[in-house]
């Protein structure tokens, strides 16, 4: 059965990046401070990058801000891509990066929004309300989501460290419960990259689930450590969303391309030491 | 100090309601299934029931999901309140039900999204990723949050009623940080108005905050046990967000005036029995 992580599997193996290239258009990195200049920005990322992009991970609340403008921004965004994976003869997935989490019909509305209306291939999720809040973004094999575990965040503590009566941590019961809940191999996890030692909790928890590994980059991580602790034996289900990195640099491809190539090196030297 | 819940109580006094009009645009309500109808439907809900009404409640799946259009039919949804909070002289709260939840920039970016973009005075909010994700939000005490604490779904038990090593509840837990954290009256809880036992488990932490209690009217909530469970002594602290009850009723006006006569009815039962 076709779904969504098979679709990133095989753009993973047709590009040979693990890169999740962030579209977050900050107001510090755009001409100026409207949908338009959001827009510019991250098409031309989205067309400089595209080679080297398992998948693009624009971030909803950087065009939300601008209202409908932005809205209407977002929606050429992910058309971009779409165009760029044509261009290619590979499929590049769209996370939509909107960390949404609602019940019943209005969970049914964010799924419509992302996937029909935006055409994105996968969003972030919030766990915090449990299994039906997911359903509605895990019906189509082919849509993932990537549900929220464990962030790098000063915050992040303040729930999802807490020690449960079972002797799990929070975001460990989140790891396991989303491994339960992939029946459809569309499920994935967000573990801050920045955090070794949780990346090894969840793949004891969960040993399969691909991992959205924010951290790499401008926020710091350390690569070899984060791939030591998330890589399963396969070379994979370790996907590296990277923004600033890429973005504010001088030459955004080969930003990109330099990345990707240290990656690999990375993967291939832990895979045959 | 003027404060999103010192507004709030103004506006509960001004009108003798605890109504929050949820403005949710299902589809199967709508004429034709686009952001237009959308707009219809909201801005007659607005019109009609602004008397009874101490906040309005729009959700955004439901707009979202006509992409653009519907981002531009939130925003005259918003101004139409403030319309007639004029016409009425008495400001109406608009609280955004976005559950939104993410870090930094981006938190920031949903809180200009929702504050000045859309001009709403609070949003909800998802508490899983802690105390920095909510702080752009509750920057300014004029506007306010709503945390989600104990939702009523029947996942909500995933995570929300996990036993802590500490103790406490998931939720419970959640209650007491937004006490903690609650420094300029701008933080308020989602407790489900269905479950009377977790209101007066949230009560005992957290005896001050003011929660969103869904689950009255068409979701089958019982209003009695609901208001004795969360209702402070001073009659206020519980808003009830009704959507349905009102919105398919024949004369949407009376059906909110009946439910705004019969909680106050209620409350001051509860409060001279």
């Amino acid at each position: 059965m076709e779904s969504f992580f098979t679709f990133l599997e095989r753009r993973v193996d047709d590009c040979s990046s693990l890169l999740c290239v962030g579209l977050d258009p900050h107001k510090a990195d755009l001409e100026q401070n409207n949908a338009l200049s959001a827009l510019k920005f991250s098409l031309n990322l989205v067309k400089k990058t595209a080679p080297y992009a398992a998948a693009f991970k624009p971030n909803a609340a950087f065009f939300e801000q601008f209202g409908a403008d932005g809205w209407k921004a977002l929606e050429e965004v992910v058309q971009a891509v779409q165009e760029q994976s044509d261009r290619l003869g590979s499929k590049i997935l769209v996370v939509l990066d909107a960390k949404r989490g609602d019940i019943s019909s209005t969970a049914e509305a964010y799924a419509i929004s992302a996937f029909k209306t935006l055409k994105a291939d996968c969003i972030t999720l919030n766990p915090y309300l449990g299994k039906d809040s997911i359903d509605p973004f895990i019906a189509e094999p082919e849509k993932g989501v990537f549900l929220l575990c464990k962030t790098s965040n000063p915050g992040s503590g303040d729930l999802q460290d807490l020690p449960l009566q079972s002797g799990e941590l929070l975001y460990e019961h989140v790891a396991g419960l989303a491994g339960q809940w992939n029946t459809k191999n569309n499920i994935g996890l967000v573990v801050g990259a920045t955090q070794p030692e949780a990346m090894k909790r969840v793949r004891k928890v969960n040993p399969s689930a691909w991992l959205l590994a924010p951290g790499v980059g401008a926020q710091g991580g350390d690569l070899e450590s984060a791939l030591r602790a998330g890589l399963r034996p396969d070379g994979k289900g370790v996907l590296l969303p990277v923004s600033r990195a890429i973005s504010r640099a001088a030459d955004v491809a080969l930003a990109a391309a330099n990345l990707r190539d240290e990656v690999m090196a990375v993967t291939r030297a832990i895979q045959h030491p």
